[in-house]
Formats: C-alpha cells, structure tokens, sequence
C-alpha cells in the first residue's frame, strides 16, 4: 500500500503520498483508519462521501466526550458531516460500481483525494472526483470538493448535500438533534451529547459552479439539499462545500461560531483555504521531517506515521491529549495511556514542543483525578489512572469480553494494577524538562505532579522485616503477567522517580523559594517525608540478576520456559496470550512486550554495553512481538540497534512501520497504533541514529541500516533548531 | 389517571376506558408505558405519531432478539412504522402545542385514541384525531388511522407518512438497512439485526381521503411520503395506514408477507378490520374478564392489568414468555424470570390454557440451556437460568450500575445463586397439569424438566456429618438478603420438587411406560438416584420454628430487627437497600418481599391456619411493602385474606392495582411490572373469591372487600368452562 500505481504526478511526490487503488469492501474498515484526516482538534475516518454498508465512519474531536457503557466515556462520533451523494438519470452513483478507481493522502497537505469512472453506458463514463482537507488554521473547519464530468452524451444529474445526525459510535448513539435546517445557504444541525451535554452546531455550505434546480430535505436528523441539472459532455460541474463544526465547549453559540468558520473557509474558497492549511502543514514538516534516502518504504512509513500523529496532537488546547488509537477510530475509546507519554510524546517534545507541552499540561490539569484514584485505594498522593480521558478519573473497563478468555468476560486488571504510568508521566516531564530547557513549565505545572506522584510512590511500598520495600501485586509493561511482586522496571522507575521528586524540590527550593514553600505547605511536605523519599528509594527490593540478565519481576526466573515452538511458528495468527490462555502464559516466561528492555530504554543509563547486550539477548526471543503489544517493536528496535544487532533492529523497525499501512496485526480498522508510530520516530532518531541529550548539550552514534544512504532530521534543544544529517559511508 | 373527563361516551365504557387528558411532557415516560397497545406478538408503547424529545418509544415483537453490553441480549426496538407529520401552512402540528387534548385505550379492543385541538389562529382550530389499534387476529398487523378538520377557514395541509430505521434501544442500535421504498403504493424498509442477522420486512400502505399531491423521500433509512392538499373548514380528511411487519422467523420471504399483511388490513379497510381484532378481543374477555360492582377503580385496575398481560402474552408460538416487563418497555431488556411462572402465568393456566401451554412450552423447549448451565456449575440436571431469553441461556448481567450502591457497580448474584426458580418452573408445570388436566403435556414436554429440575436439586444439595442436606449459598425470593443458608422457601420447594418428581414418574410408568422408560433411560435416572431424591427431600434442613414462625433462612433470627423508624416512614422515596445500603440491609430483618409467605402462598398445604396467621403478623410488617419487591403487594394481598386481615388485604390488593397506572413507584417508565399484573388476578380470585383446585373440582371461599357488591369471573376446571359469581350480602 505504497503508492504504487497510483496517479502520482511528480518525483517530489514519491515519498509524501500515500495511495491506493480499485475498491475493496473486505478493507474498508483499514482503509477508512489509514486515510484518516485531521488538524489536532478535528479529525476524519477515510469514509466515503456516498457512505457504504460495510463502513464504520468517524469524525471525532478532542474534548467532545460522552458517556458510554463499561469503558466509561469515549469521544462522540461527530454529526455525518461529509455526506454526498450522487444520482445520474436517477441510478445512485456508488465507487463499488466503478471498475478501477484511486484514492491518495497527500502527506504534505493533508489532501485526500478519490476517483473513479462509474459506467453510464457502453463507451460512457461519469468521471467523479471527491477531495477533502480538514484546515490546519481552522481548527473546527473542513472542506470538501467534488467534481464530476460525462465523458459523452447528456444526462440528469441529481446530487444530494447532507448533514446527519444518525451516526453512532460502533452500535452507540451520543446524540440528541435539538435542530436542523436545510436552505439555499447551506444546512446547519445542532445537537447535544446525551450524557454531558454538550452541544455542536454543524453548518455545511454548499457551493455549485453550475445553475441547478435546488429542492430542501428535512427528514428528521438529515437535513440535505438536492441539486438537479442536466449534464453534458465536456462540462465538469465542481462542487465545493465549506464545513464548520463547533461544540459549545468555549463558545456558548455554537452554531453560530460554526456559520463562522464555514463563511471563512468559503470566502477564501477551495485554493485558498487549502493553501493556507498547507503552508500551515509545511512548517510542521519543516520542524519534524525524516529525510531518508535509499529505502522509500521506510521514508514513507516514517512520514505516514508522523502525519497520523500530527493529525491528532492537541495544538489548540491543553484539555486534551492523543489517544492510544489517535483520533483515527473507535479502539480503546479514545483514553489516554502511557502510550502517550512513553512512545507519542518524545517526537513532540523534540520537534514540537509547543506541542508536548499542551500534551503534558493535559496530565497536570487532572492532578485532581490522579489524586482521587490514590486516595481511593488508601494512598497518598497522585496515581495517574491507567486509562484517562476527559475529567482524569480511571476509566478503564473493569472487564472487556476477551479472545483470550475464549470469549468470556475477562477481569482487566490494569486500572487497579499497572501502576507505572505515575513514573512514566514524571520521566515524560523531566525528558521535556531536559530538552527544553522549559524551567517555567516544570516550576508552574510539572514539578507539582512529580512531588505528588512521589508521595503515591511512598505510600505504596511496603517494607518487610528487614527493611526491603516492595511494590506487591502490580502489572508491569508486561502485561502477559498479572499480580507480579517487585517489578523490576515499576520498583526502578518508581526509585528513580522518588529521587527525582527530592531533587525537583530542591531546585526549587534554589532557583523559586515562592514557589518551593507554596507547594511543601499544600502538599504538606516535610523533611520527614522527603527522608522517607530517600529511604524507600534506597531499599526499593532489586531484581535478581542472574548472568547479567535482571529477572523481570520476583520468580520470573523460575517460570517455564517459552514455548518456542509455538512462539516461532511461523503460520501463528494468535498472541501468545490466546494460544496459552490468559492464566497458562502466567506460567512461561513469554512476555508480551520485553519489559526489563523497556526498562533499559526509559532508563538507559542504568544498564553498561555488556548488561545491555545480556539482557538483550536473553529476552528479546521470549518477546511476542508479531501478536505481543504493539509498543514493542520500536523499542525493541532501538535496543537491538544500541545492543549491536541490526539486522533485528532493522527487522523491529518494520513491524512498527508496516503496522497500520499494511495492517500486519489485522486490527488497524480499529485505529492508527499511536504508540507505534511514535516509537518509529525513537526507533529513527534515537535507536538509529543514536541522538542522546546530555548535561552538556547532544551527540549522536549512528548505526543506519545498510541501505540507507542519508539520514537527516531536525529537532529543537532548549529553543534552538538542530539539523541533523548523517551520511552512510560504510 | 381513571377516566375522569376524558370523553367516555357511554356508561357501558365507564369500566373499560382507562384515559388521560392534557399534556404533559414530565410524564410522558409513564404515558408512554400507560398505552402501550399488542397482539401477544406485537407491541406498541403509547408513543405519539409524531415523535417528541423526551420520548422514548418501542415496538417490540417477540423472538426478535439482538445482542447487546451487559445484559447479553434484548428485544430489538422495531423500524418506526407509526411515524406521521402534519405541518400546516408550513408550521408543525404538535399535541404539545395544543391546549387540552386526551388520549384513551378502549380495553375491549385494544383501540387507543388521541385527540387535540391545534390553535392555528384567534378562533380556529385544526382538529386532530389519531387512533391506532394491533390486530387481534393478524400477528403481524396493525393499523393507525388519523383524521384533521379545520375549524375555520382555509389552509395548506402537508401530511407526512414515514417510516424509520433510526430507532434505538435506549441508545444502542440494533438494526442494519437493507433496503427502502417511498411510493404510491406506500413505504418499505427492510432491516437486519446487527449481531443475530434477522431480517424484517415492513411494509406501510397509507390511504388517503382526499387527493393530494404527492412527494416521496428517500432519506437514508426514512421512507416518506409527502401529501400536500388544500383544506378548507368542514371538510374532514381522513389517512388510514395498514401495516405489516414480518420477521424472517416463519418466512424467508418477510418483505412479500409483510406486504400481504398490510394489503390484507388495506383490504378490509378501518372499520372492518378494527371489528375483526376487537371479535377476538371478546373472546379474550369472555374467558378471562373479572367483574367487580361497587369499586370502579378496582373494576377498571384489574382490567387493565390483564388487558397488558394479553397485549403480551404468546399466543402464536410455543418459543416465547412474558418478560418482567411485558412487551412495553426497556426494563430487565425483555427477559423471562420466575415473575412469569409463578405471578404471571396462573390467570393463563385458569382462563386461557393455550396461552399458559405455549408459556410453558417456551422453557420446556429451552431444557439445553437449562442443562448448560447446571454443568457449569458441575451440577446434574437442568438448572434454568435466572434469566432467559432467546437461546435459554442464563443472560443476568453479572453487575449493574446500581441506585443501592450509589450508582457504582454492584454485582447481581441472581444468575448464580437464586436458584429456586427451577423448582418454581416445576410448581407451575404441576399447577398447570392440576388445573386443565392437560396430561399430554405433562407426558410429552413438562415430565422431562420437572425430573431433569429435580436431579439438578439432588446434585446442588450437600449432606454434613449428620445427614442432614443443605441449600448453601443461595438467595431466596426476599433478594435482600444473599449467600444464604438453607432458605425455607427455597429448601421447601426444592423438597416438594423431589417428592413430586417420582410421583411423575411414577405416573408415567403406570399410564405411559413407553415414555417413562424412554425418559429414564435418556436420563439415566436408576433406583439408586430416585433412592437419592427421596432422601434428599426427606433431609433436606428444616427451618428453625419459633412460636410458629418459620425462620426465612439459617440465622435470619439473630439479625438486626427492623429499622422501623425508617421502614414506616411516610416520606420514604427509596428502597430500604438504598437506605442501609446493600451490606447494611443484611444486617436485618428487613425483607423485600416476605419470603416465608410466598412459600405459603406456592405450597399452601405446608401451612395451616395458625401458622399461617403466626408467619403472617410476623413477617408482613418487617416488609418493605412500598419500595421492596414490585412482586410482594399482589401475594401479600392473598395471604392476607387468608389471615384474616382484609384491611391489609385491600391495601396490598390496590397497590399492586396502581402500580402502573398511577406509577406509584416511579419506574411505570422502564414497563408494566408484569409481575403485579398477574399477581393482581390472583389477589382477586385467589384471595378475595378464595377458589381453590382441589383433587376433587374446585372451592371457593369468598372473603371479598366491603365495598364489592358483586364479583364475577370466569375459569376453565380441566377443560370446562366455569363461572363463578359472588355477592357480597354482608
């Protein structure tokens, strides 16, 4: 799915667009994720204008959620606001009845475009084009242009503009119509979420280069406009529709604030407005673009996956963050993971991080929730939620119906257990810190969420008789293995934090002695605690080291060992997890993600060359990593590029790259893997070419693959733009 | 909500018309439920033609299942087929913008009707009219007719007939299109249930009195008719639609009979057509009516009960029951519980054999999942589920966001531990046999699952050292109280069940010994198990007795007593769970339905009258009467009568008579609490006329209120009709 065969004009293009061709209903649903839109604010699915049977559409955006069943809250499929459809001597005009056909994402601009010849009669085609871009600059707008053409003859052409609202989130509605209209200025809809009540206002305005004869539709909830002409040979009649969509969330008239995006985008029209948006994209590419030359499917991987998360990341608000599938389909509910800060943020924090910023002040905003979780579970302090969205409260399902359990209701007990998102949240903050330089962040918004996830840290460890702590029953990255003791990335991540948090507080106390005082009087910090800090830190219980290898948690070591028959045959479709079941994978060392590597790689100071390469070696052939999590494999990839095997690291890098592009774990219908695509840019950047942030400044190790001839990337270290280029001379 | 001022024509109609006037929005839920019409196939809730926000409408059919989150499975929402607009001079005509106005259901044929008076300018009025019934006689069929009339003047009437795939079950969709028409011949829609596959075909054909100009829509999934036509004062016009809608259930073919459905209503026409189901409605009457002088509520409550029970009821397939809550609404999503045997299905079993035959075959022919769920459990026999539905599976969602719990998630433990509805199945089986004779029946489909219930009893008992059998870990009828120990009604009932189970078998060896021996021989039941039945029913742990009073379960006696300050409070909104919460109200007495009574009430013999009266003014005031169990009033009632406290009685006997109409527990929204309804005729027959089937004929011992001059009802004793009337000469 690499842009061959399909109509890609210049040179310049071959690495920036993504295409496809003919028409495949059994791919719809990877289809519509993979040619998803989106602005940081408003996103699209790669539905069809004329809708399809088979599809599962989406248009989401951030900070619009309502409630729903057992996942608590997800993002409301906006109003159907893309609808058109054609009907050519009353016979519907559909893409599935066209031999042939294409469809591109222009990557630089965000453009998706689609055609087709649909058949009128022998020897007589009608030529469709549908375009679509969501603004870069307008965060609630959208255009939409669609042209047709007879390739002979003359006929009646009916075309139907329509806004709806009965969409549905994957069999759920979220929305009441409160009201509809549907004039010769174009429709409008307002509706309201059912649980949280807010409400949107939709207007499409529609604008036809040809005179038509114009009848209204108000079929409760779709409001439409129908224009019918004749056609003729030779006359292309284009269709250009501007599109607001605003919730009442900082304006109270939605509709109206919708009316005026949509007169904005229309005044501008189509080659304007488009420009706009992608001279906006252009200076995105400017900050973030990966220039690889002599391996195109890598270039363009890399492009794709940082244009999906580009397409979601939050540059409007700091409300929101990207969800574990970005804005791109109904997978996890749009929640907030530690996929966000361990594997999406870096790209951002280096390249964007205006960005990572409004990323990490989302997390700083719901100090509330994380300290409500704690406090519900009898500890102090913050405990970020495993699974967050808008108010920062847990809501990660108690149970999901699972293939692993046969089908059965499976228990998830990563809300209750898999406690490392506290530390992976301060690591994301003090790695911005870092690179930035962004001293003001950390002294108004961040130190505070680092001392009180401290506190969560202290009070969750449990000292035995002889003084040791320990971290009991948690869920470590790896999440094959549940109720585990002393995980040896949570228990080192989690000392790591606690010396962190005394260290922030000490900078305070030197560099904003207001501020320092402010937050040891609120959060009621005394020397005490700050010693108990230490205490816990120092005798947090170690990992057994066995041959250099650290045993992924207590008792890892005296597992089964993996399967390996199972785990490398090579006709295997099922995780690990599936085949085993959900308690026989407890009992093997099989890991779903390698978890002690994870570790290596958040931490990478804590492991030397040799201790690298042991642990490396021992579990990345116990790591699931085809049907395993889809975090792995860009880290795997940077550990095996540091570790000195870079024909797996290469190996890794692909998984990663080909994952919703060519859909190799079958479920991108469900949503981009953000993780994933952020850990390519690690894998990139960090594993290939070895960028390491320092005291001191930066330095890189390259190790490219073989094929790659030129490597060149940028990135900002404390304000100031850095260009890399990295000439492969082997 | 009993008929005052609504514009019942005739004194014949003063017993028979429950109505409603006036408008009012914060009702409409109850309303809704109120004048919820059916066929015993089809269901219609009160909603209007032309929709309103604050609705909440459904159609319902039974065996139309579709899966859903939680609760496994429901009834799926019909296609709207009852949707008409009028808009006049281009302004939309709504009952809510009427003054006055009223509705009423005639429950001699089923007919409801609606009228208002629109305003349409200073002195003029549009008169509107909307009248609907469900055929009788077509289980597929229905008809609505609709009349306007303009006061004064001159307008322009446009009038829309449509039909809607956008229907939902409370917010979850259950339907695909599949296909749509909008034509003169009228509307079609063809839809498919999401996860079950069913299609459904319906077919609108309207039929206008005056000519029109007419407009078809064809918006996604809303077929509609558009007529425009000039209405001038005086001139009535008249839209009657016929409607047929067919499952592919019988059919392969459901669009073609939902079309011979409606051409066959089109057919006879309005008159003809509502004559023909209200003929059978007469017979339903004649067999079931009860006739109360001298308490006209009483006469019309008790009436309107058993018109729900028979707007519901499966009179066209052996593969379907009455859920708790009828067919007129969302609550408990359709499934069947013991509600229906045991409350339900004995004003069948005496007026309407072929019903309850059909009621009972639905759980007979469900034995496979009856067996399933007993041999996960490890158990023998057949265990049927505390809720059923489609496939006879147990479908009780395993937790529910609960009021008791302060909205949180509280487990439901009924789908594991309430077991006594196996032995309640049985009891109704036996009843059913007693009652009509039926001893085909018995020997063809019940003897199977009162033996298949019965080794499932002998299985799930456990002896201790002594011998002694116990019922461990279960819940009774009074559901506040779970993880009990040996239940009285429970231990008692599934003792009766043993016992009851070899004289069937003994039955069938002595008159059907092919059968008997086919049966214990695909049972596998050998001496040495009816050697186990026996011994388990005569060890089965007794209740402790003190001074006459049955102990509800192991250690009931040395809870809490009642919290009476609380119980009797007249101010009391909230269930007694809600109040002590559900652990706290363990701790006492309090029951939410008396238990040890239902016992009385199921196994009569067990007590003698001095017992009774002792368990009687023992339990009844520890009984939260107001907001425990909708099912308690109706069987507290009768025992009552049988103590000898008629007060008592008449106040259980009308708040069960109110529960819906008046909605005296604010929830008539959610459905009609089938359960009360049935209980109703029992109060009334049972208690009040005190019949009794004895092994000889039958017994009346009428005990009747002081305001009843007369009471008259009909029964079927073993074939033959019996009428039974009674006068109150005191």
């Amino acid at each position: 799915m690499t842009g061959a065969g399909t109509p890609i004009a210049d040179q310049a293009a071959a690495g920036w667009v993504v295409g496809t061709n003919g028409f495949d209903p059994g791919r719809m649903g990877h289809r519509e994720t993979v040619f998803t839109i989106g602005n940081g604010n408003l996103s699209l699915r790669g539905t069809l204008e004329e809708g399809h049977p088979q599809e599962n559409p989406g248009s989401f955006m951030h900070r619009v959620w309502d409630d729903m069943d057992v996942h608590a809250t997800e993002l409301a499929n906006l109003p159907r606001w893309w609808g058109l459809d054609l009907w050519l001597d009353d016979r519907r005009v559909r893409h599935e009845d066209a031999t042939g056909g294409w469809r591109t994402l222009d990557l630089r601009t965000g453009l998706l475009s689609r055609a087709f010849d649909w058949p009128v009669a022998p020897g007589v085609d009608l030529l469709v084009r549908h375009e679509r871009f969501i603004s870069l600059v307008e965060p609630y707008g959208a255009m939409l242009r669609t042209t047709v053409e007879l390739s002979a003859g003359v006929a009646d052409l009916r075309l139907r503009v329509s806004a709806s609202a009965h969409v549905e989130n994957t069999g759920r509605l979220h929305w009441r119509v409160v009201g509809q209209s549907a004039g010769e200025d174009g429709l409008t809809l307002v509706t309201v979420t059912r649980a949280t009540g807010v409400p949107l206002g939709v207007v499409v305005r529609p604008r036809l280069s040809a005179p038509a004869e114009l009848t209204a539709g108000d079929a409760d909830g779709q409001p439409a406009l129908d224009y019918r002409l004749t056609l003729r040979a030779g006359e292309q009649v284009e269709i250009v529709r501007s599109v607001g969509i605003v919730p009442a969330l900082d304006t109270e008239l939605p509709l109206n604030a919708a009316r005026d995006v949509a007169d904005r985008l229309d005044a501008l029209g189509w080659p304007a407005a488009l420009a706009a948006s992608g001279e906006a994209w252009s200076q995105v590419w400017a900050d973030c673009d990966v220039e690889i030359d002599g391996d195109p499917e890598a270039q363009l991987s890399v492009r794709y996956n940082l244009f999906q998360l580009n397409a979601a990341a939050p540059r409007f608000t700091e409300d929101a963050s990207i969800g574990a599938k970005t804005l791109s389909g109904y997978g996890y509910r749009h929640h907030v993971f530690w996929d966000t800060e361990s594997f999406m943020l870096p790209v951002f924090t280096f390249t964007q991080p205006d960005v990572a910023r409004n990323m990490l002040a989302y997390r700083c905003r719901r100090l509330a929730g994380a300290r409500a979780k704690a406090a519900a579970a009898g500890r102090s302090g913050a405990q970020f939620p495993w699974e967050s969205a808008g108010s920062g409260a847990e809501v990660t399902p108690p149970w999901i119906e699972s293939v692993a359990a046969g089908g059965a209701r499976m228990r998830v007990w990563s809300g209750d257990l898999e406690v490392h998102i506290t530390a992976d949240i301060a690591l994301a903050i003090v790695q911005y810190w870092t690179v930035t330089g962004d001293d003001a962040f950390v002294r108004e918004q961040g130190a505070e969420v680092v001392l009180d996830g401290a506190r969560f840290w202290a009070s969750l460890a449990r000292p035995d008789a002889d003084g040791t702590y320990h971290l009991r029953d948690v869920v470590g990255p790896d999440e094959y293995h549940e109720h585990v003791d002393d995980n040896a990335y949570t228990n080192l991540l989690a000392a790591w934090h606690l010396r962190t948090a005394e260290a922030v507080l000490a900078w305070l106390e030197r560099t904003a002695p207001g501020q320092a005082a402010r937050l040891a009087t609120e959060l009621a910090i005394g020397p005490a605690e700050r010693e108990q800090w230490a205490r816990v830190a120092d005798h947090l219980a170690a990992p057994r080291v066995r041959d250099g290898v650290l045993e992924q948690f207590a008792g890892y070591f005296d597992l089964d060992d993996v399967d390996y028959a199972k785990l490398r045959s090579p006709s295997r479709q099922l995780s690990m997890q599936v085949l085993h079941g959900p308690e026989g994978v407890q009992r093997t060392r099989t890991v779903k993600q390698p978890d002690v590597l994870m570790l290596a790689f958040q931490l990478p100071n804590l492991f030397d060359g040799e201790s690298l390469s042991a642990n490396y070696h021992y579990y990345d052939p116990r790591t699931d990593h085809e049907q395993g999590s889809s975090l792995g494999p860009a880290v795997s990839s940077v550990i095996a590029t540091r570790a000195g095997d870079p024909a797996a690291a290469y190996a890794h890098f692909l998984r990663a790259a080909r994952a919703d592009l060519d859909d190799v774990r079958g479920n991108a219908s469900d949503g981009i893997h953000g993780a994933s695509a952020g850990g390519l840019w690690q894998a990139v950047v960090l594993g290939f070419a070895g960028l390491r942030v320092t005291e001191d400044g930066w330095t890189v190790e390259p190790r490219l693959p073989d094929t790659w001839r030129r490597l060149r990337f940028a990135f900002r270290h404390r304000g100031v733009r850095q260009v890399v280029e990295l000439l492969n001379d082997h």
